[in-house]
């Protein structure tokens, strides 16, 4: 980004967790201070961070954050925090697999077999390691990714999966910046994703600060761009991988997905291989985040709010993408194409 | 409506259209008065009334002022004066059929053998009649759309059809309305409708005054509930309808459609024969009217507009859904079933 700054970030001489505030952009770039875990599950629960990646790093450092001020004096008793903490975090929120996937990698470290100062610290060491891994894993699969663009593309995006969703330069934002930087022609139909507005607020944001031609739509509109012609690819990112490659992702991700396939359009889903959970068989298995009603019924015009006094609303952030409606699924290991199955569990074998 | 009142009605008095404001509601329930051609023109471009019959009674109703009000002093003068006003009153909003519908009717009046001052009073009885039967075709419409109703169901409805979308009662929300009426319990998951909200806006406000239960839900969200079985029915109404069954209503709908369809959820769309078109073979003939990228960019969460400065978007109004989507099609003449071009014909036929 032009901001010059990853979404999240260590401050060393503050200890603390810090964070772009996404919940005031565009209009204010405000960073959050976190200086306690509980701060941190707070600021992954109110999405002042969000985006799968982004999650997994806060946590992680929250884990070392955790970890640093824990008062414990002996490693029995320090670990015993820890695995609170790490039940505390995961429960933040359930949809994303990268949440407990960088708890768990900074648990495994928790548990090595060392003295507890040297723990301390190399907790904060794998922090930032998962933090620096996220920004390489995310310039390969936009590596990978960007082979799938043409130059001339019109490409619908959903949600925010750029450098605020990650802890830089994004996941399938990050595939549409490459192939940018490699000079292809591209324009971007931004869906504005409600109900809280990441396409709106951040992607168009963020296709603002890299020159790249966008306009904003109603997510309803995407259909009718995919049936006219108008769209040569859909791209969106992913918070977890079901290992039958269903996909659950921002809510409204399966009816673009939909429209997509059913006219013939390819559909790429971008996600690090922390984000497919082979121990879940499909998608029904993932447990889908109902989140507060204000979100879909706090919306103003003319200063104004929309639906009448005592409105109910239903407010599922996530639904799951059958896989029979991608065309592939682009990781930092490789472009993973149908049977996703067999595919899949190819690209998680740690001697690839 | 608890209110009392049409959504478009004539005052005799002040010589005068007036309508329900409904870019305010549901925080305030203001009359428009409409002293003009003119101004019913712009009435209807800038939705202070909307809803495909709505827009169709008032404009017949725009022409009987201009009847009213012209000065010409021979029958030749008067119907090239109203010929005038048919041709920009038609041009006020492209995708609705009902508009141009209502106008022609009207203008078999002004052309009609009759003496000037009898042709004024008969092109205001006959925007009048033009009102009264739409309320009829709207009661007739919902006693055959509530058949296709069932005791429990959950039922996801886009846009507004209501009371407010008609002179009254209402398209596919008034099959809900009498399905109601006759006792069924019916929960109904309201598309909000982006960009205008309609759904949160306007529908809400209507369920809420029959006593209906309901939840707003954003539109991306609908596949979710389709996907889990948690919706049984869907219901929208139409602007035109193609002579092989493509229906084209608020964007949005297609996407709807699909996604029921893809889960074998029934979809009906519910209107007036005024809207089928069998002059246009399929849905590609439709012109889809594309409004301001202010609709798209001007909400705001607490105050402050979501999209960045100089944001660009696209707004396309309708969308077309294939007839291939469709369960059937509900008119006042019975419910229409595939084959579509065989059958909406048939419906047309005057001696049916």
């Amino acid at each position: 980004m032009c901001v010059l700054m990853r979404t999240v970030f260590w401050d060393d001489a503050a200890c603390q967790v810090k964070m772009i505030d996404q919940r005031v952009l565009p209009a204010r770039l405000e960073i959050v201070a976190c200086a306690s875990l509980a701060e941190v599950a707070e600021a992954i629960r109110n999405m002042t961070v969000r985006g799968a990646p982004a999650i997994g790093a806060s946590a992680a450092f929250g884990m070392a954050l955790a970890g640093l001020q824990s008062t414990a004096t002996s490693r029995d008793a320090w670990r015993a925090e820890l695995r609170m903490s790490a039940v505390h975090l995961k429960a933040a929120r359930p949809t994303a697999v990268n949440l407990a996937w960088a708890v768990d990698r900074i648990m495994r470290v928790v548990e090595s077999d060392q003295p507890l100062a040297a723990l301390r610290q190399q907790v904060l060491a794998e922090a930032q390691r998962i933090a620096d891994e996220d920004v390489a894993i995310n310039k390969r699969m936009a590596e990978w990714g960007s082979t799938l663009i043409d130059d001339g593309d019109t490409i619908i995006h959903h949600c925010n999966t750029g450098a605020l969703a990650t802890v830089d330069w994004g996941t399938a934002l990050g595939v549409i910046r490459t192939a940018h930087e490699q000079g292809k022609r591209i324009f971007v139909l931004v869906d504005e994703t409600r109900p809280r507005l990441q396409g709106a607020r951040l992607t168009a944001w963020e296709l603002q600060q890299y020159g790249i031609p966008y306009a904003i739509i109603s997510d309803g509109a995407a259909g009718h761009f995919l049936r006219t012609g108008q769209a040569q690819k859909v791209f969106f990112g992913a918070d977890r991988v079901a290992a039958n490659g269903d996909v659950a992702n921002k809510v409204g991700t399966y009816m673009l997905a939909l429209a997509a396939h059913s006219n013939d359009v390819p559909v790429y889903a971008v996600a690090p291989s922390s984000s497919i959970d082979l121990s879940i068989q499909d998608g029904s298995q993932i447990p889908i985040e109902e989140r507060d009603a204000d979100e879909v019924l706090n919306i103003q015009v003319n200063g104004e709010r929309v639906a009448p006094e005592g409105a109910a609303a239903r407010n599922p952030a996530f639904d799951v993408t059958p896989h029979a409606c991608l065309t592939a699924i682009v990781t930092e290991k490789g472009i993973v194409r149908p049977p996703f199955d067999e595919n899949l569990a190819r690209v998680l074998r740690p001697d690839l």
